[in-house]
């Protein structure tokens, strides 16, 4: 049976904000300076919430250290958390074959090339989904090195699937590939060595 | 003389509330949900900024026109784009010895390992870099392949360089170089290939 590799995601708390923020950036990028939106008081409107948010952040180190806890390292990462705007996010289901699968359309915040996603952003997601095969393989560590492979453009506004798998756990070299695809043609293709260690967590 | 490679960056119009989105998302990540604000609130606000934002939408086809005139590339993309919150935003100044280099600090929201960048956003980084790197050397193209080698943690919260200079230009391919260093020390250094040709601009 695949199973939901993500930990608990809720509409409301944080997730929320952090999907309503979402939509922030995606509609200001839309947006540009050709929107008939009034773009000063967008910005007082969301400087208010920044500084009600600042004024009860928690300190760094309390944050830091609750952010590690138990599974919190999936929840505010750049590619899959759902705290995190800056994630599209990704949420993945892992096969007893041992690879792992997401399905994401990505929109302009993403672009590189016109109408196409940026190259760095299709590294950033397979960086990231390697390293969550590792972890569903039983056998993770940090990236050591990693070659992407350009072959068509990545279309944004359409269903990408994102997909990793582990090859080879040689002592502490892990090998691991991945690809991205639209309607079945890979766009992007990954492979990764990984070092079977990991920096100790916030206590 | 080193020269600024941005296009003109404003504090006004779209710019600033960009700049207060990412105050938003850098507030979001730090609060979690051991903040004291309340989020439900917070997700209100947002989303209403978003419909309002949506109201006044351009057609897509439009925004992508425009998007793309002039220096537009330099405005909206997720690595340099002051119109992006996504973008950190990194901004260049190119030398006469054909490198150039930014000075950038991140926070919560690029992290990956505890305390250190995430090695996917290294990467978006490193390749938007190399990418300006080829423009400011006079000829640009298409990332063909990428190789990532990470050899310390790139740490948040103090400033990191990273720098990029065109290495060769053989008939239509671009080998391009750069690096991530903190306190002189390079964290993260990339190779890239490049092809001479680039998708036609929407019109």
């Amino acid at each position: 049976m695949p199973m939901d590799l993500q930990a608990g995601r809720r509409s409301c708390g944080v997730d929320g904000a952090a999907a309503a923020a979402r939509r922030v950036i995606g509609a200001l990028v839309r947006a540009g300076d050709i929107s008939g939106a009034d773009m000063a008081d967008i910005a007082d409107r969301l400087n208010a919430v920044a500084d009600d948010l600042e004024a009860q952040a928690p300190p760094l180190r309390d944050r830091l250290v609750n952010m590690w806890r138990g599974d919190g390292n999936t929840r505010h990462d750049p590619a899959t958390g759902p705290e995190n705007p800056i994630a599209p996010p990704l949420a993945y289901v892992g096969r007893p074959d041992g690879s792992i699968e997401s399905t994401v359309t990505l929109d302009l915040p993403y672009q590189g090339p016109p109408s196409s996603v940026h190259g760095g952003v299709s590294a950033l997601m397979l960086d990231h989904t390697l390293g969550v095969a590792n972890g569903w393989a039983g056998t993770s560590g940090m990236t050591a090195e990693l070659t992407l492979r350009y072959h068509h453009l990545t279309p944004l506004f359409e269903p990408l699937t994102v997909t990793a798998r582990q090859v080879s756990v040689d002592g502490r070299k892990i090998r691991t590939t991945g690809a991205i695809s639209a309607n079945g043609r890979p766009c992007v293709t990954a492979e990764g060595l990984f070092i079977a260690k990991y920096p100790p967590r916030p206590r």
